[in-house]
């Protein structure tokens, strides 16, 4: 496999954790979705769920940093905002993962962070909006917010924090190598895509 | 072939038209670009070379309409500009084209002319700067301004002229089902995926 670190950034609902988890299955690869969240939190101090739900969100948005963590901060934050002190965590586990060796990597930038490797494959995944709000309410159940209202928050904040950290602009089809619909052209298909891709 | 009609929007100096005639010549459907222009020429009374090098451009720039046409324009403009009258044309053409059958048509808005159509691809082709720079000088020889001036210019009369006549962001993921790099994926490549992507 030529292009060893694939990282995935994607529309919510639109299958790019989905297509991410086949992809390293079929490249017998690891896949770093909630493992990558894990060691965040365990090298921030910060518990999971606030690494899960603030790692890809607007910076200064909601962030009550203490009081989530799970155990006291290691030292100081050097200054450096919760945010500021959450970004700077992920890029060096970010880089780190992707030292150790082949492997699939789903959001938190990390087409950004890897962009001095040239052994990435950099993959966008998008979809429809009327694919994405089935697929949320199949996946992740019915909520009190329309799944429109929920597609354009979560998006929303993605790119804000993708504008914030990288200066670039999300779901620009420059940041990537390969940007696929999944309403388009099927979720196996991307998966079979992104595979060929890998060997080139 | 479920896809039949696929569109081809491509940076400057990317290989979007070599991708494209391969696409055509290995599906063994139509390849519109020269022959794009000389319809809307015949169909506008425009000079082909005036179509050729506004059908794509910014509205009202350095359109000098009459003094370029090849014959006289038939009828009035409707009290269209220059630029508008161009865009209408094109539209009725690319309409045309498609209804036809299965074809590839390269630039020219076609992805958004033909947005009511299910059966479209739409595909865009980047590529970075030195890959581009490198390609023109090859292609097209050098100039009196830099390869990189060349590629800015180019793509910015495209993206204006997208934007005014679209709405949309020229070079959004969102726009295409597919988009790729033909730098860091190979042109040939670039081709295989495609007509892949066309019989999903």
């Amino acid at each position: 496999m030529e292009k060893k670190i694939i990282t995935i950034s994607r529309e919510f609902g639109s299958g790019g954790r989905t297509i991410g988890r086949e992809v390293a299955n079929r490249l017998g690869v690891p896949f770093y979705d909630k493992e990558l969240v894990d060691q965040i939190a365990l090298e921030s101090g910060f518990a999971p769920k606030f690494v899960e739900e603030n790692g890809e969100h607007a910076p200064g948005k909601s962030i009550l940093s203490y009081a989530f963590a799970n155990q006291s901060i290691p030292g100081v934050m050097n200054g450096l905002s919760t945010a500021d002190f959450l970004w700077s965590i992920q890029c060096s586990v970010i880089l780190q993962l992707a030292d150790k060796g082949p492997c699939v990597i789903v959001g938190r930038n990390a087409d950004y962070i890897l962009k001095d490797r040239a052994d990435c494959l950099n993959v966008f995944i998008h979809a429809d909006d009327d694919f994405r709000a089935d697929r949320i309410v199949r996946l992740y159940g019915e909520s009190e917010k329309s799944p429109m209202s929920r597609l354009q928050e979560k998006d929303k904040r993605r790119q804000v924090n993708y504008q914030h950290y990288t200066g670039r602009t999300w779901g620009h089809v420059k940041n990537y190598d390969l940007s696929l619909s999944s309403s388009k052209l099927g979720i196996e298909n991307c998966v079979n895509i992104i595979v060929e891709c890998c060997g080139l």
